[in-house]
């Protein structure tokens, strides 16, 4: 297969390609890194590296930035003076708009993984943009697996913390039990290699 | 209690003042109806009908819209051309500002009650954006609620469609069993006269 990974220079993201790179050709994407350079937050540079890395068989996101921040500092604002606007026009909308853009891009079957996390479903102190993010990523893929054209698949993947992140995260998720990014890199294979759609594979 | 209901005029938010002002002052909102004029996309009017509405012990939404419309009619594209933009402004953000601004308005252990609606979880044809937007908000509200102070509250009711609404919605939801307004202002009153937060009341 030829999979176009956003994202592949990251902590998960490497180990993504690590796995999938053994059985397929993985072709890597970020904003400053990679064999295509693709923006999530472009529209015009989404649909650039789509046509850049030709037809494709997957199209797997494991970018996404959202703001972690205390609820407290959360001030009802207008979108784009909103805490919640990174979040918001990265991972949420980054990520729906490539979906949107893969499809056309893709083989019949083809299909698309995006990147959510726990807290979707488990809540900690100053996650709740990213668990907003998280929220509406994973309902949407619920939703756009059952219009998609052609047998096109899309699924998310909701990793725990990840171990290899522990040195940034570990004040916030206390008592959460990390996985590795080599785990969770399995459940993206599930999603490429299976035949499964609207599916979150929860790595936790 | 005091109770801010925004969206009073509407299906689901009759019922919800029929019950609730059985025991409590209701003061009902919306654009262009209600004790006090509010439009939950415009964060100053949010402010401003709060401060007009005084000391609350419960606010609720009944309000919110979003854009059905086939998947294929959603086009990648920047947020304000988005066809994600009605959702993301109106029912995701205006009732995720509505609780951000309630928190100064509402007595030690009051509550805020938002609305989604069971496309969180089970997705229809036209109905991607709704889902997206309905998970965005059950995922915000579960995180808010561990990081309110004052023992103040917050919980989401999601409905089935309504029977009220069956005129316009039977086409969407075959096969989906109506629940009537009246029975999901059950759940209203739930959360506003028990003690839970951060649950999603499932009206279905
Ligand atoms: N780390 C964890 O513990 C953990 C746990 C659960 C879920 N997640 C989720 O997994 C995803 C990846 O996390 P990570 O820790 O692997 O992040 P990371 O190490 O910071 O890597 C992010 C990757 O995405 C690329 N990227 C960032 N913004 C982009 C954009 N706007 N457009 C295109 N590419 C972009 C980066 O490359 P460039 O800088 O070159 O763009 C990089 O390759 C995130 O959504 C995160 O929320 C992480
Ligand atoms: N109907 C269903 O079957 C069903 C099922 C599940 C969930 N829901 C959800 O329940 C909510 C209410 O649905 P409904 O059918 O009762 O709607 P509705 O009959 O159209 O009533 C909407 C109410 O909200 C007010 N409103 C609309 N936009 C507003 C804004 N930007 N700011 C402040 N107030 C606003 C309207 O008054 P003004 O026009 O005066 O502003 C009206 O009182 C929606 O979020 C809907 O998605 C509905």
């Amino acid at each position: 297969m030829r999979i176009l990974l956003i994202g592949a220079s990251g902590t998960l993201g490497s180990a993504v390609a690590a796995e999938l790179g053994q059985r397929h050709e993985v072709i890597s994407a970020g904003r400053q890194s990679g064999d295509v350079r693709m923006d999530l937050t472009d529209v015009a540079s989404i649909r650039q590296g789509l046509a850049q890395a030709g037809e494709l068989d997957a199209v797997i996101s494991t970018a996404g930035r959202v703001t972690f921040a205390p609820l407290a500092d959360f001030a009802a604002a207008p979108f784009g003076e909103s805490k919640h606007t990174l979040g918001i026009t990265d991972k949420l909308m980054g990520q729906v708009n490539l979906a949107l853009a893969a499809r056309d891009h893709l083989r019949d079957g083809g299909s698309i993984t995006l990147t959510t996390g726990i807290l979707a479903e488990q809540p900690i102190a100053q996650g709740s943009s990213a668990s907003l993010v998280n929220g509406a990523v994973e309902a949407f893929v619920r939703a756009a697996a059952i219009e998609l054209p052609r047998g096109l698949r899309i699924n998310v993947v909701s990793p725990n913390v990840l171990v290899e992140a522990m040195g940034d995260y570990a004040p916030y998720f206390r008592g959460f039990e990390p996985v590795t990014a080599a785990r969770s890199a399995l459940a993206y294979s599930r999603s490429v290699e299976g035949l499964q759609t609207g599916q979150v594979y929860k790595v936790f």
